[in-house]
C-alpha cells in the first residue's frame, strides 16, 4: 500500500530528492568520496550552491539587484536575523498566527515593535486585512503562509516600507512578484529540501541599512558577500534542495506548479465543505492551498480520534491538526501527488458513508 | 584503487555512517518514509536526539549537571551564540590561529575583550603556554584543536574563570576531563557528522549567567529546555551523527579512538622527521594528532606540486595545505584508518627514493 505523509514539515519530498541524496551520499556525482565528506570549497559543491541559487532565481523570476542564500539554522533564525540587521528604529509585524508571533517576540528582544493587525480574535481563522502601514517603521513584516492555522495571504501586497516575508510554508507554491519584497525567507523543510537550511531572498539595497555592530554569522551581508560560503554550510541539505529545484523545473516551473495546488486544496475544500462530518476552520477567501486545517462538526466530535486511525490503515499519515486548532490538518505541499489527496477525500467519503448509513 | 580523504572538514566519515544515513533517507527504521520527511517530533526522531546526547555523555564521559545540545548553524555560529550569552563584562581570548581568532572578533562586536595570549609572531605554530587568565572576566575561550595551523593543546587546563572552549576539529579524538570546561562547542563535519550541526556542551549553572535580551534562536537556555528541538533541528545531520557516536563506542570509545589516533599521528610524524624531502611546520610538543602539517625543505619547494599530483595517483586526495601555511595537511581524523596513513607514508618514501636516488 502507498503512504501518504502529510505532515506540515519536515514533509513529504519529490522521490527524485530523495534518491539522489542517498545516491550522493554513497558516491557524489562519480568522484568516489560522499556528499558528506567533500569539502564546501571544491569545485564540485561550488557548483551545487550556484546551480541552487540560480533555480531559486530562474523559478522565482527574481530581478536583478537581489541575492539569495542558503544557511543553516531555520527559518526561526531569521527571527533573529531580520531585526538584528534591519530594526534600527522601529518595525512593524502582522499578527497571523503562531510562527508570526514567535517572529515578533524575537524582534521586541531587539528594538521597538508596533502590531499593525492580528488576528487573534478569532483564533487566527482568517488573514489580517485592509491594515494601515506605517511610514516610519523600518520594514514590515508578513507571514505569507500559516501553517498552523491555514491562513495564506495570496496576493503580494504593495508596501510603502521594505516589505519582509516569513514565506517558509508556501515559497514555491506559486509565482510570486518578488519585486515587492525586500526580504523574503524561510526554512527548506516544506517545499525543497530536509531540515537544516534557510534560504534568504534579499534586494541589495537592503545590506546598506545595516548599522548594528553585528558578529559575522548574524550579518546578512557577510552571506551574500560570500555567496553563503562564510562558514561551512550544510552542504548536504543543499543538495536536496537543488534536487527539488531541479525537479519543479522540470515539472514545469511556478504557473504549473500553482495549477497544481490550486487543483488539489479545491477538490479537498470542496469535499470538506460537502461532506456532512467535517467543516473547514478557516474562513473561505483566506484558505491555505498548502496546509488545509478542519475539524468534524460538533455532534461527530467525538469521532475524530477514530478518522485518524481509519486513515492511517488507508495509509495516510501524520493527519492530526495542531494542539492550537485541533482537529485535522492536510499538509498538501508540492511534493503531495494529486492521487494522495484523492485518497483521503476517498476516506472521507467512505468514512461518512460508514457512520451516516 | 582505495581512496582516501585528507580534508580538513567536510572530512572522512566512517563508511557505516555513510550506509545508515543513506538508508534511512530511502527508509527510516522501517516507517516506509524518509529521515528526511519525519517529523522532529515524532517519537522515531526523539529516539535519535535522545540517544545521541546520550552516547555524546557517555563517550565523554561528561559528569551530571551539564547539557548537551545539537543546534544548526555550525561553530561559527557558537563565535557569536557564545558572548552574547556570556560576555557581560568582559572576555579573555587565547589566540592560537584563524578560527580562535574569528571567534574573538565576533566577540568584539559584542563587548570587551582581552587577548592573553597569541602565537601570531610564529604564525601560529606552537600553541600559547605559560599565559596568565584574568580573573575579572566572564570566561576564558580557547581553540583546543588549530585545524589550519596543526597545533593542539594536548591537556585539559585548569582554569579560575569559566573556560569555554571551541574542540571542532579534536572533539572525541581523545578522552577530556569535561569537568575543568564551562561550554565546550564545536561544527560536527570533522569527528561527527556532516556539515551543518554544531553539538554544544554546556554545564547547567552557566544558563544563570545569560543577561543579554536575547531572540531565543540565539539563547543556550532555550535550546537546552526545549532539549534541541525549540526549533526544527538539522534532523537528518543528527542522525549521521548518531550513527558515528554508534560506530565510536564500538570500536571501544575513547580510549582506543585516542591509541589508534596516536599511533597515526606519530607515524606520520616520524617520517616527516626522516624523510629528506619534507619537514614538520609546528614545534614538536604542540603537533596536532588531527591535522597534521609539513612541507618541502627549502631546497625541494619547487617539487610540491609534483608530490600533491603523485599523491592523488596513488589515490590520497585533498593533501594541500591551505594557503596561510602552503605545503600539505593531512587530516587524520577519527574516521582516517591506519592504511590511509601508511599508504600516505609510502608515497612519501616513495618519492624520496624517486628524487634522491
Amino acid at each position: 500500500m502507498k503512504k501518504y505523509n502529510f505532515n506540515p514539515g519536515p514533509s513529504m519530498l519529490p522521490s527524485v530528492t530523495l534518491e539522489n541524496t542517498a545516491k550522493a551520499i554513497m558516491d557524489f556525482e562519480g568522484t568516489g568520496f560522499s556528499l558528506m565528506e567533500i569539502s564546501h570549497r571544491s569545485k564540485e559543491f561550488d557548483a551545487v550552491m550556484n546551480q541552487a541559487v540560480a533555480l531559486m532565481k530562474e523559478l522565482l523570476e527574481i530581478p536583478d539587484g537581489y541575492s539569495v542564500i542558503f544557511l543553516g539554522g531555520g527559518a526561526s533564525m531569521q527571527f533573529a536575523m531580520v531585526p538584528l540587521n534591519f530594526l534600527n528604529t522601529k518595525a512593524a509585524y502582522v499578527d497571523s498566527g503562531t510562527w508570526a508571533n514567535k517572529a515578533l517576540k524575537d524582534a521586541k528582544m531587539v528594538g521597538e515593535v508596533v502590531v499593525v493587525a492580528s488576528s487573534k480574535d478569532k483564533n487566527y481563522a482568517y488573514y489580517p486585512k485592509n491594515f494601515t502601514i506605517p511610514t516610519d517603521v523600518d520594514y514590515l513584516h508578513i507571514t505569507t503562509n500559516n501553517t498552523i492555522y491555514g491562513t495564506e495571504i495570496h496576493t503580494d501586497i504593495s508596501s510603502p516600507v521594505p516589505l519582509i516575508a516569513d514565506a517558509s510554508s508556501d515559497i514555491l507554491s506559486r509565482p510570486m512578484d518578488i519585486s515587492k519584497y525586500a526580504v523574503v525567507y524561510g526554512g527548506a523543510q516544506k517545499n525543497i529540501g530536509p531540515a537544516g537550511v534557510a534560504f534568504v531572498i534579499i534586494k541589495n539595497d537592503m545590506l546598506e541599512k545595516i548599522k548594528r555592530p553585528l558578529p559575522n554569522m548574524l550579518n546578512y551581508k557577510v552571506h551574500v558577500e560570500n555567496n553563503s560560503l562564510y562558514n561551512t554550510p550544510p552542504c548536504t541539505a543543499v543538495y536536496s534542495c537543488l534536487q527539488t529545484l531541479k525537479w519543479l523545473k522540470e515539472l514545469g516551473g511556478l504557473k504549473t506548479m500553482y495549477k497544481i495546488n490550486v487543483e488539489k486544496a479545491k477538490m479537498l475544500y470542496d469535499e470538506i465543505d460537502r461532506n456532512k462530518l467535517f467543516k473547514g476552520t478557516v474562513v473561505p477567501e483566506d484558505r491555505s492551498i498548502m496546509n488545509v486545517c478542519f475539524v468534524m462538526n460538533d455532534e461527530f466530535k467525538s469521532m475524530e480520534e477514530e478518522f485518524l486511525e481509519f486513515a492511517k490503515k488507508r495509509g495516510l499519515y501524520y493527519l492530526k491538526g495542531h494542539r492550537s486548532v485541533g482537529g485535522f490538518r492536510a499538509s498538501i505541499y508540492n511534493a503531495m501527488p494529486k492521487e494522495g489527496v484523492v485518497a483521503l477525500i476517498d476516506a472521507m467519503k467512505e468514512f461518512e458513508k460508514m457512520k451516516l448509513k
